[in-house]
């Protein structure tokens, strides 16, 4: 008899099953017994009468591994109607050692250390697989939506030979005896790219060696990054950069509709147009000081704030960011060249996406360098490429975390990343 | 005017258009030239008879990116049977400096080595964003057929704390002043997940600093990995993995279709049985010696051969490898526990997948390591795992790379891989 799982019994109802799956909790009552069983799609109830069967389960703890075969019967009062009758109960396994903490409860009480501690059983928590599920769709819905758009998937080096970019937060290895390092982002690989195919996006690990001990920082998170080539300026980015955050969302919902349903989560709306502020409006918003060379927690908080009151938008974009303040492949804005055609989407508050356009004219690369006062060389092999063509392009990258932290209201990053790395923690 | 892409001229012929690219070629006649503007769709013809656009298009080298409006007219002796005519042409950048080799021959002629150095502009050539195209198809494949059969998409830890697994060949790192590793693959956080979502895959990057210097090996790659659980052996496994390689051969027909034309590739059929061979029969065909303890590169393709003739098969399952050669986590062959329950497949006679069933029982983890006299400690995160209950399970890693190489029919890996990483290599 084939397997099936929890959410297909209604439609069995009357005839004899087989399921599989984790003991997730035992009620012992003194003329029955409930075993309920917990699957890759949800909880089944089974009721055990028998008092041979009865003696089998109290021998099984919870999270022992086993499979039932059994009577499908119809009970309203039950989860999802039905419940399981008759049954006999095969363990897959030996019986199982108790987790640290219950996985049953509705909640995990035991404290966030100890979860991550002991995250292969934690991650079991219908909470936090709801999470690893809404993540994945999320990814699902951005390829989706960039597939549609004519994007093509790439996967670049996460070893590179510079330490470039954003300059001394990153991560040394030895690569065959020479120095070399983790890729603190597809950055420079992507815009490459868009020389080949025109339209690119990545899903990948970058690495960060920043010493943030914060709830929104990780060492490795996931990169959801994408460029495009031929565009006006960094508003075409923004116009895709919208119908993805739309398309993850529709994705989520699509499915993961039982994982929010677990999550308690109504996914927000993104409106066709979001809502953009210019940086120098930004700071007025906040309440910040005019000379601000940046936005603080507080301050997006504050435009966050503004947006949904002013707006109804739990998104927002703010532009043109001053150029001292973005990488020095941002392209400047040409009517007001101290500020760029650069812009952060913020998430209810967070920052959850960079993005804009970048220079694409190798003299351009030349000026930025020297005006930053940097060498050309560790940049030789990316900067060289401009010489050989490339088109006005621009791109955004979106921490997936961030995303999935701020959609279900988890206040730890760490709640929705199944094996986090930071400056403490690189176990299990 | 919309900027439309060169595979939607047809539509539009008699009508006035805008098309933006590279110039991929410049024929000065006589009394007419030839530009070809080459975009993320192909190939255009636009013909210049006015000679002040044409005194334009003699200073645009060779990889200038270009806008042009032109009409677009019927010509059965152009490619796709239209060009464009009466043009204005724009350039959108500076005049390119003319790459190191021609983009417009048929093949590229420069040598490997020196079409990996100029990576950026080499990848160009429509061959190598060809294969870009293939493999883009070919995880999206990967991907759709393990969504349709209920799998969850996760993203692992790329830094780990031991060197575990495959022993020396590992990278280190730095991580905030402690010793770390990069991971050689998903193995263990694939398969800890399975006691969380039942069915995973990750599509991720892997690192092996094994000092191979040959044409199928790299140091960084993306693996394709899946893992299941509630299996009965290695064969529901060697199931779902026919599955999955029909479905990436069937989209990279559906999304790369022009790609593969360029490359003159006709996929290969996966058979709905592929053929299989336990590893003694499998020493037999290859007339190897009976007491040979792995299939040396000369037997594979022997059995490739075997498979292509006796079974009209491009891919062939060999079973049952010796315990001594696979990891410690192999399950046995219950029947004849010197041989395992793991596989390979072979694809035209080379390695390109590896799988079979896991132990599922924490006394077993201990056995196998105090077998080969390793200690249980730098394992601890994860064989712990394994005390609260975890099913039996199975599952396989393709390697990316590899299936694209083999299916194109490419000799180097490094060809189908946009910047790859090796012994030598660590730039661009």
């Amino acid at each position: 008899m084939q397997r099936i799982l929890s959410d297909q019994l209604t439609r069995h109802t009357g005839g004899t099953v087989r399921i599989a799956g984790w003991v997730h909790r035992r009620r012992l009552l003194k003329s029955v017994a409930f075993l309920i069983v917990r699957d890759a799609a949800g909880l089944a109830q089974v009721v055990v009468t028998d008092p041979a069967v009865r003696a089998e389960i109290e021998a099984l703890p919870e999270e022992t591994v086993v499979e039932v075969v059994a009577t499908v019967a119809a009970n309203p009062a039950a989860p999802a109607g039905v419940e399981l009758t008759d049954p006999t109960v095969r363990p897959l396994g030996p019986p199982a050692v108790p987790p640290p903490f219950d996985l049953y409860r509705p909640t995990l009480t035991a404290s966030l250390p100890t979860q991550l501690d002991h995250a292969p059983v934690a991650l079991r928590h219908p909470s936090r697989s709801a999470a690893v599920r809404v993540s994945a769709a999320a990814v699902a819905g951005f390829r989706a939506t960039l597939d549609a758009h004519r994007f093509v998937e790439i996967h670049t080096p996460k070893v590179v030979a510079s330490s470039t970019e954003s300059g001394a937060n990153v991560f040394a290895l030895d690569w065959f005896g020479r120095p070399a390092y983790l890729a603190q982002s597809p950055q420079f690989y992507k815009q490459l790219m868009v020389g080949v195919v025109e339209r690119v996006y990545e899903v990948g690990p970058v690495f960060r060696a920043e010493p943030h001990d914060t709830v929104r920082h990780l060492a490795q998170y996931t990169s959801l990054d994408a460029e495009l080539g031929f565009i006006t300026d960094h508003r075409d980015v923004m116009a895709v950069l919208r119908d993805t955050l739309a398309g993850m969302l529709d994705t989520v919902v699509d499915m993961a509709g039982a994982a929010l349903a677990t999550l308690g989560v109504t996914p927000p709306q993104v409106p066709a147009q979001i809502p953009e502020v210019h940086f120098t409006e930004a700071l007025r918003i906040a309440g910040a000081p005019a000379d601000e060379p940046d936005l603080a927690p507080a301050h997006e908080r504050a435009l966050g704030e503004w947006a949904r009151r002013e707006h109804g938008s739990d998104f927002v974009f703010v532009t043109g960011y001053p150029m001292a303040k973005r990488p020095f492949y941002t392209h400047p804005d040409p009517a007001r060249p101290d500020y760029s055609n650069g812009f952060d989407l913020l998430f209810r508050g967070l920052e959850l996406v960079t993005g804009g356009q970048r220079l694409h004219r190798h003299a351009d690369y030349l000026t930025a360098l020297a005006a930053r006062g940097e060498p050309v060389e560790p940049y030789a092999g990316y900067v060289d490429a401009f010489r050989h063509g490339m088109p006005p392009h621009g791109g955004f990258a979106i921490g997936l975390e961030r995303f999935v932290s701020r959609l279900t209201g988890t206040p730890n990053i760490r709640e929705v990343t199944p094996f986090p790395r930071d400056l403490h923690r690189l176990t299990p």
